[in-house]
């Protein structure tokens, strides 16, 4: 509603549920064109040079991080001069990025940068000023930007702990600090799994995999063995482990909060379960 | 979006800020008919017997207490059938209502429910199902009562808050309680208003007067002596007492927050300012 003016047909890279939700959406507003051959969610994205984009695009989306599928883009698209629209609610604050490839960036910020509740929104101000019509005030970018975000009441304490969060930052090293962390810990935990003979699986090519959302199997789908997995691991302290319903299994997320001593309990009792399990 | 599909027309009676900014929203979605002669924000409740209804508007529109106005419905609009959706942000939680009275209730929660940042729809079952097509997921009542109302992540604080001020509200004698207190304080707020000999001045006709949300004037809207008034006040501890840019001078919000013994300070001030400068 903010974007579509200019030709009314926007591009969508659908490579897993968020864009896939994202682009559903977006079709109540205008015609929406599918970059990829498949329009799926198939949790693959494919080589730069097969993207079916259209030049008279209003702008190009895509989800920088899909957490159900586990994928992350390794790169930023080079778009053609057409605005690039990115959703990285889960992998703001995991690395750093070039701000001026982007025409919009979008995030919630309940992953690494506070709690559910609050949304930004980094906007180039040429941008500004292509809401529809029918754009309710408070989606609206140009009003948000125009009223300094307080168009409306704003969640007071979703915004204080946001600040919080960012000075936590600051004094842990910054976003270096967290980009090598968010590193560290993906590595860790790939190899572990790459390491275990084929008892956990991830089945996402190497270079497309998240560095904050890994999805495991045990055994080409093993479920009695996951549930095991699972009732073992919240005994020792670990939840929130259980897969999305959609792809089942197990999902280790390493968000910043998670550090990597945390992970590292994680890795010993995986050792100690496969020790138990093969 | 969500209710104006059946004849694209509805009824809005406008008499504040609020419901003025509502109106004009909806204009956006269909053809908005204004309830009352004046279609402004003139602070004005006219009687329910000059109202103009629309037989055939989709709903009736009204917000039940207008924070900048001062104003307050003393009763529940009769729609003769048409669907009634009032806005009680500012009022729900200080009196008794008749729910059977309405189709949609809406309010924000940050007045007597909590903290900024979550909204509460309470609606008729049968007034489902009636968004536009160009409703976002968000924003569809429908997909939320689906959901549970958790279509999306939620703002998992403010809920939490929420549940927190409706416990304490139980504690403290529940909504009977509240409705009496609400009735005691703005009685006494009143009682000291018109007691001034003019030197405090309220406009509000009697039978409309906001039980939370009290805009004061002193002497015909002496600015120095209001400004004067605000100062003095903070400095004994008392803040946000000044009125909103659009009406000026003073305002007091009585909102559960507001105690009856934090009432009283106030009134010893105004009692002590009035001696000190009448």
């Amino acid at each position: 509603m903010n974007l579509l003016k200019p030709t009314g047909t926007a591009d969508y890279a659908v490579a897993g549920i968020w864009s896939h939700i994202a682009a559903t959406e977006a079709k109540k507003y205008g015609t929406i064109n599918y970059v990829f051959p498949k329009p799926s969610s198939s949790g693959i994205i494919p080589d730069e040079a097969s993207w079916s984009l259209n030049p008279d695009a209003s702008y190009v989306y895509y989800c920088d991080n899909e957490t159900i599928q586990g994928i992350e883009y390794p790169f930023v698209p080079d778009t053609k001069g057409v605005p690039l629209v990115v959703d990285m609610s889960s992998s703001i604050m995991t690395k750093k990025i070039d701000v001026s490839r982007f025409g919009v960036i979008i995030a919630a910020v309940q992953k690494n940068l506070g709690t559910a509740g609050l949304g930004i929104v980094i906007i180039r101000e040429d941008l500004l000023g292509r809401a529809m019509d029918i754009c309710p005030s408070i989606l609206n970018f140009e009003l948000l930007s125009n009223y300094a975000s307080i168009l409306n009441t704003p969640p007071v304490f979703a915004v204080y702990l946001f600040g919080k969060v960012l000075e936590w930052v600051n004094s842990h090293g910054g976003l270096e600090a967290m980009e090598e962390q968010s590193k560290r810990k993906s590595e860790l935990l790939y190899t572990t799994i790459d390491g275990s003979s084929g008892f956990y699986q991830n089945s996402v090519p190497v270079r497309n995999r998240s560095k904050t959302n890994v999805p495991i199997r045990i055994k080409n789908g093993d479920e009695g063995l996951e549930e095991e997995f699972l009732r073992e691991a919240e005994e020792k302290g670990m939840y929130q482990l259980k897969g999305h319903s959609l792809v089942g299994g197990i999902r280790v997320s390493l968000y910043n909060a998670v550090s990597y001593e945390d992970l590292l309990i994680l890795i010993d009792f995986m050792k100690e379960f496969l020790k138990n399990h093969s």
